[in-house]
């Protein structure tokens, strides 16, 4: 595909969703994604919901424009015409246990003298080091351990997990990162090299200043809610309809903000005057604030605020998310087109480039060995007679 | 520095966050980040908490490895300049909101006929283009507006904003790999590139199934607490003393857990026979679950769980992450040695690569336009005559 991975291939081995994210996003910026799945069953994602008519909507989603080949890697067959597929590749991600490439045969120092150019990307819950590398994980063991759960919900709430993956996207983000790093050096030494991903170590790295919070207050940062810890009123209303989120940054917008809202007692309130006023005093602030806002809808406000210069949005469904005008402008609201189920409408490629091509639709994610006979016979130049015989063996799907 | 992009120059004009944490990145893999600061402030985050002897930790965190220029870029000095930076970098980074580098003469325009090599990219809360494209962004706009906050909390919470600034991070992370697969291309065609991420839309990206998941039930996700939407137990629980999860993944699992629990009432209990089963009656698990764990400590039923083969971790806090033998092992747990606060410990680099040297500490960040000079005599050539009638000219810091 055009873009700037044209002409990259990405030998993918991944399964369910760090993996898969991350070979989305090598798809989506042009590479040739050749997707490695068990004959018969495929990836496991394919067996996880939401179905439509019987087939995952989860697997469609993360697996657009990918190719599907289908691979039995227990027999020696299989794993033999993996290696032949990792010299043609330029990459080469898998996300199993730390552990099982080796077990395979597939290890690095294999994969590395069949192909010292190749990029060997592992991303996995714990890493390839440490005492834990081995254990299983889970999105919701590493947002516990790594401490999200801890800073996310209410000061009277339990612990919170992230609405979505978070320990397995980020994983997935920062693999990308490290790839195409090492496809950039690549072309000045040479040499592939391999990446190590952890979701533990990413959620971590997103812990933005908690770590510091906590060495200069000496006690563990708490869940706030939707507030800020040091900006007043940074948070979430109830209008009378619905939330919305409105952000007074500093003590000019915090006069803007009483203006609009007219009412000059507020702001002449020497409890509220300064930002550190205001923060010392939310438990007195929030009532006020939350009688006004529940007199009328939150479009009403947003508009209000917004017109006045003060920031707010709307907190958005995931129904009003779709219809949003900027992100409809974006072009991040993409279709694709499935033979089983129709029109689907996913996720776009938020990272825009001059010389990627912007489409309304992505190519369909594929059915399991949908590629084999193209990819064996176009890289690696099998014969129709070879490949029979390794269907009759049993390696491929 | 040693790494895949040691011999990259990044020109660094971002503040806060999103934009910092990009080109932070790009330091942790070897990149030289020159920031450029206004004279006298700075990066708006250095006026950010956490603050130890009066020095923002918050601005030490992400500005770790970068050195820093003070420029003017509101003096015509000052921007003639930053355009003789320009044709000396491999890429720009900024953050500003949309229109400012066109209004500063700095726009894209200009800068590529500076340097048709260089890779531009733009970080903002609502992209380059649509309707909304020039209207201010903080973290819980993108996160209120973007859906994050309707998917996280609990059925009876109001909307939660995750507790990091997932808004600027998630839009950090895209956007390096925007920069890095321009700069592999720009190796095939000698071009640089504009690369645009906006908040909003990589809050989209990463909601995962949640948008399927509405178009196949017709209606908007709700937030779950920490629980699985469809894998049951899959949850955090309170033990005597503290929180923990417990991911009970599939049924053969759900045997080896009752048999560790030494509960065979529970395994033969028909409303819990299979994870559809116990999804569906999970109002009556959950009670029988939280009785069980409340009896003894956490760490207790981790190894218990864990020795029988069940994925279970603790719900750590912050302090508790700072010791975990985990990420000290993988080197997550970083320091800095800063001239006026002395040690500070920070998250490492998750992108562990074999040529990218590891190290227990990190080079501090930057005083404001300590490297002017240095940049502007080794990097420009620029003599003492002419420095000195720049500061004269009040384009310097």
């Amino acid at each position: 595909m055009p873009g700037p991975l044209e002409g990259v291939r990405v030998l993918d081995l991944t399964r369910v969703l760090a993996g898969p994210f991350c070979t989305m996003m090598m798809a989506d910026l042009g590479a040739e994604v050749v997707k490695v799945e068990v004959p018969g069953t495929g990836d496991d994602s394919r067996g996880f919901g939401p179905f439509k008519d019987g087939k995952s909507l989860y697997y469609i989603t993360i697996n657009r424009g990918k190719k599907s080949v289908a691979l039995d890697l227990k027999k020696e067959e299989g794993r033999a015409l993996l290696l032949k597929l990792a010299r043609k590749s330029d990459i080469l991600v898998e996300n199993f246990r730390p552990g099982t490439m080796e077990k395979l045969g597939l290890g690095w120092d294999v994969l590395k003298k069949e192909n010292p150019r190749l990029i060997y990307a592992a991303v996995s819950g714990f890493g390839h080091s440490g005492p834990d590398s081995r254990k299983p994980a889970y999105d919701i063991l590493v947002q516990a351990r790594g401490g999200m759960m801890s800073i996310t919900g209410w000061p009277s709430s339990p612990p919170t997990r992230v609405g979505m993956s978070t320990g397995d996207i980020t994983a997935a983000l920062f693999g990308a990162s490290g790839i195409l790093a090492a496809l950039y050096e690549r072309e000045k030494t040479g040499t592939g090299q391999k990446v190590d991903v952890a979701m533990l170590d990413c959620q971590l790295a997103i812990l933005e200043n908690a770590l510091v919070r906590y060495q200069v207050e000496g006690k563990a940062p708490a869940p706030l809610g939707t507030r800020h810890p040091t900006i007043t009123p940074f948070q979430a209303f109830r209008a009378s309809d619905a939330w919305f989120v409105v952000a007074v940054g500093n003590d000019s917008l915090w006069k803007t903000f009483c203006d609009a809202l007219d009412r000059p007692d507020l702001l002449a309130d020497p409890r509220f005057a300064t930002n550190g006023d205001r923060t010392k005093n939310i438990a007195d602030l929030s009532p006020e604030l939350e009688r006004v806002f529940a007199r009328r809808k939150a479009a009403e406000w947003i508009a209000l605020l917004e017109g006045a210069g003060v920031p707010s949005a709307p907190v958005n469904s995931v129904d009003k998310v779709m219809q949003d005008p900027q992100l409809l402008a974006r072009n991040m609201l993409v279709t694709v087109e499935d033979r089983d189920v129709g029109t689907v409408t996913i996720p776009g490629n938020p990272i825009k480039m001059e010389r990627l091509p912007e489409s309304g639709s992505r190519p369909p994610a594929p059915d399991i060995g949908q590629d084999t006979v193209e990819v064996l016979e176009g890289v690696l130049g099998l014969g129709a007679a070879e490949i029979e015989a390794l269907k009759a063996a049993g390696a491929l799907g």
